[in-house]
């Protein structure tokens, strides 16, 4: 890995997008942007017992993606042999409807990584940034993790660079034989927003600053 | 498979859930719900280049879970050889905050469904039902598919018979001893809703009832 890694991800034969190729993205900004918009990736390995497909929550920090997990948990566990992994992302957009059936599509932003993951040594710096990422200023609030629970916490963290996104946007596209066939066409949009937030019924501390943001940018249920 | 399924799904070695078992579902209408309300899956599954996490639509029929793809894409050809693979899905409904780092969680619904996929002969009906899945009544309405684009799609569904969901909804759960601590306690949560129809700019067709009712519960961008 170098400190300053190339712009673009030179696609190899796991992650070179053969299906609707135009879709497919191989920039740094396009791979970064779609993990940080997300909280959680499904990592997929196989282990003893066949081939697995785990959601778990995610962030990045420079140039890996990272999970943790319980020490004794089948993902952690396998994951820390060194074994292949591919963990991807998606963001469902929309549906999109065309005239014919062969042409209705999705709107979408996906990533996939392929990799290892390796055992990240500072578990302190990078559970602070897992909590950065949930909600910014809440790491000096929290009562901090003890040793106990540091010592049974495993942070694993794969590295971005055999990785491909798909990203699909815009109207449908049909056949030009089929432009008249009179249904209707168009995109049913779909978006993750945020609901008001649900304060605990003990709580007695006073409303953050990244709470009320989020009250503040919440959809009425 | 009976016509009447249990209604439970007995946990085998690969579904029983050991990490917060409370959290577990066994029961199908659990795995229902959380298949039909999603529009996209991850399929994991492995090859001769490693393992794979691919994102696919999905619909529900009956105690069977269906995708569908291009004959000549990696999916299809390798979930057509008969080889195992793990469907999962997972919605996330909230940030949980509680008053320790250690007890942070995410509020959510997963489903994951181990097995092997067969291909399904009544390509119609099944592609048919994904319509519905999309926006009842529009098969009705769209370009039907022609044999030039059924010979090249290919329809594939996995059993609903090894599968276990878990579940977690609510407030943070504190070590009693936390329950002082001077911290905003409570759920930030995350709902995915509908946008506003986007039409088509050639469109020419009537709105459609169904596209009516979507613009009848979406939220304002």
């Amino acid at each position: 890995m170098n400190d300053t890694p190339a712009t673009a991800l030179p696609p190899t034969d796991r992650t070179r997008v053969r299906r609707v190729a135009e879709n497919a993205r191989y920039d740094r900004a396009t791979l970064h942007a779609i993990i940080d918009a997300a909280y959680l990736c499904h990592v997929a390995f196989a282990d003893d017992k066949g081939t697995h497909c785990i959601p778990t929550a995610c962030w990045r920090e420079g140039e890996h993606l990272y999970i943790h997990g319980s020490n004794g948990g089948r993902l952690i566990k396998w994951l820390g042999k060194g074994i292949d992994a591919c963990v991807t992302i998606t963001h469902l957009d929309g549906l999109v409807l065309a005239r014919s059936a062969f042409n209705h599509s999705m709107n979408y932003r996906s990533a996939m990584v392929y990799g290892r993951f390796e055992p990240v040594a500072d578990k302190h710096a990078s559970l602070a940034a897992l909590m950065d990422h949930l909600a910014v200023g809440r790491q000096a609030e929290i009562r901090a993790g003890n040793d106990k629970e540091f010592a049974a916490t495993t942070v694993m963290r794969i590295a971005l660079d055999e990785a491909a996104c798909k990203v699909r946007s815009g109207p449908p596209v049909d056949d030009e034989e089929d432009m008249q066939h009179p249904v209707w066409a168009g995109v049913l949009p779909l978006v993750q927003v945020r609901g008001a937030p649900v304060v605990d019924p003990l709580n007695t501390a006073a409303t953050p600053g990244y709470v009320q943001a989020w009250a503040d940018t919440a959809r009425a249920a």
